[in-house]
């Protein structure tokens, strides 16, 4: 008996490895019992959704566990229910249950219109992840979202966080076709999912209306990475792709290291003294970090001092943090002349006092 | 009375704070007195190396300290000794001293063409600034070299490090026009130091014989670059240089984290058993460092077993231990089912043997 054709057989074992290393997660955390026994797969309609979403019914069944299908209507494109339908439908060919989530997308949201689209998309599927009880959600990215996301980042000029790419598992979030990190060729690309559409003999969206698709992706996608194949070498996709699991590991172990000392900051920082005063951390012990933690550290204490203000809609001013903010306070730490206060997002100033830098609210 | 023009002010003030941070640098390991008051600048004849030489005798001269031109002349190209001459009457003209260093490339080298010329410019250019007793070797890399560096690196789905581009200081060699790392209009384009040749009224090589031309920096340098400006931003080049800059501290502090967690992993690693045993590790020990630290111990450990092998020709065929292996001897620690010991180059294998990671030679 034939085996099935290896374009399917590689999505299941990317599916199967992703919803291993989420159940050995949960193992540790001893939370598996408390979860129904199914799984969400977020669909769009699009070749990569729908060879997802065939893929995971397949295994789930052998795996003892139900599959749903949830279409994010955004609502943003005329017409966005008719494609919302066509998806569920394709979805139910494959004996998936399915539902068609309808999202309001703020469009005049400060991060941009793909930030807002995103958050809200990612909203409604941890919500009904919740409702349901599901053990994962699970998001259909290729290799190829994964090289335009380093490119953007590249073409940003942004730092090792954006070079790191799409996460592979975040929470219950798995994304199986971004591969294991570990081996690339367990990585599918955008081609590898229509094949795979084409053998369920499924009818995808050939140009979904994709909430992601900035101009920046849509220059990336059709206009930048072409050429670069060309004049670089068909490899670029994967060698993009191959920057994101190389950069990522030492961007989570920085974040990481830089909260924990952040903490342990904190509790040498000392009592608040003015009514302004948000947070504290000693100057000496700030300036014993290396490098790449303080400047972390100085990013997330901002975060947190804007959080204790605004405990409501806290940590969005200072998204907008610059690096030439984040120096410029770095320097009241290393470089210590007498300078003023720093001001930063959400209406904070960062100034140093008696060895102390104080995070203070800016009342004006 | 007018000051410079501002091309010229900034290539001035690049620098001065080079050599600032170069003086602070031998300060804290009090050797600047052993010094001669001179500085080297490497020149091949093209505009980043003569305006370069300019700023830097003009600086220099201010701070009590004399310019001497090194042109290196690789012998790789007919003519190339011409070129040379030509280089040396600017540098004359610019009132430095000037001499011409032949150096002998070994054109079959393992590494490639352009690894061995920049190896033996580098040896031509430490040689020459040791005997001279001279305070620094300053190269002219401009912030274009360093986005083509990155963008070669991602090309080449290159790590971090490579990613990190262009070091502005590694010892006495400073690349001052790749500016201050913590404010990016401090370095110079290309184009700027073209601007500094023609005040100067100089007359740069426009093609100089550049032993780092090869087929992928001119294909990133005429051919991607150009269209990326085009369909991306014309910011491309500075976003580039700045992803250097931001991972740059990144890698630097995980490279010296994973080397002291080596020192101290050797010293509980025990006493070598067999005669063929060249390093062993603590697996449990090893097993508790972060991810990135782990790959990179291993990889530290794998040249440090190679140099201990060949102490006269030792860590060159680790140069190409690849990230598969990595991973395979990192799955010794991390994922242990009884494998087979792991082929890495230098003709050494890793096993794991009764709670020990062992390098051991191959004998044949």
């Amino acid at each position: 008996m034939a085996g099935p054709p290896p374009v399917v057989a590689r999505a299941r074992t990317a599916v199967r490895v992703a919803l291993a290393s989420r159940l050995e997660d949960l193992a540790d955390a001893t939370a598996v019992g408390d979860l129904a026994p199914r799984l969400v797969v977020g669909v769009s309609g699009g070749a990569d959704s729908l060879a997802l979403l065939a893929t995971t019914v397949w295994v789930g069944a052998r795996m003892g566990l139900g599959t749903e299908a949830a279409i994010v209507d955004h609502g943003l494109q005329e017409g966005s229910d008719r494609i919302a339908d066509r998806a569920r439908l394709q979805a139910e060919r494959l004996g998936a249950e399915a539902q068609v989530l309808r999202v309001t997308v703020d469009e005049g949201a400060p991060g941009g219109l793909e930030n807002a689209a995103r958050a809200a998309r990612h909203e409604a599927l941890e919500t009904l992840r919740a409702e349901r009880g599901a053990l994962a959600v699970l998001l259909g990215h290729t290799l190829d979202d994964q090289a335009e996301q380093v490119l953007m980042g590249l073409a940003r000029g942004a730092g090792p966080r954006a070079l790191a790419g799409i996460p592979r598992a975040r929470g219950a979030v798995l994304r199986p076709f971004l591969g294991s990190g570990r081996d690339e060729t367990t990585a599918l690309r955008r081609a590898d999912t229509e094949e795979i559409c084409l053998l369920h003999d499924l009818d995808w969206w050939q140009d979904p209306m994709n909430a992601d698709e900035t101009m920046l992706r849509s220059r990336v996608r059709h206009r930048a990475l072409p050429l670069l194949r060309e004049i670089l070498g068909a490899q670029i996709d994967e060698n993009l792709a191959r920057t994101a699991d190389l950069v990522g590991p030492d961007v989570d172990h920085l974040d990481a290291e830089a909260r924990e000392l952040l903490e342990a900051l904190r509790r040498e920082g000392g009592e608040l003294r003015e009514e302004r005063d948000v947070l504290l951390l000693d100057v000496h012990a700030l300036a014993r970090a290396a490098a790449p933690l303080r400047t972390r550290i100085l990013r997330d204490a901002t975060r947190s001092a804007e959080r204790a203000i605004r405990p409501d809609g806290g940590a969005g001013a200072t998204k907008s943090l610059l690096r030439r903010q984040v120096l410029a306070v770095d320097a009241l730490v290393v470089s210590w002349h007498g300078q003023a206060a720093v001001q930063v997002p959400g209406r904070i100033e960062v100034a140093r006092r008696d060895g102390l830098l104080v995070w203070r609210r800016i009342d004006s």
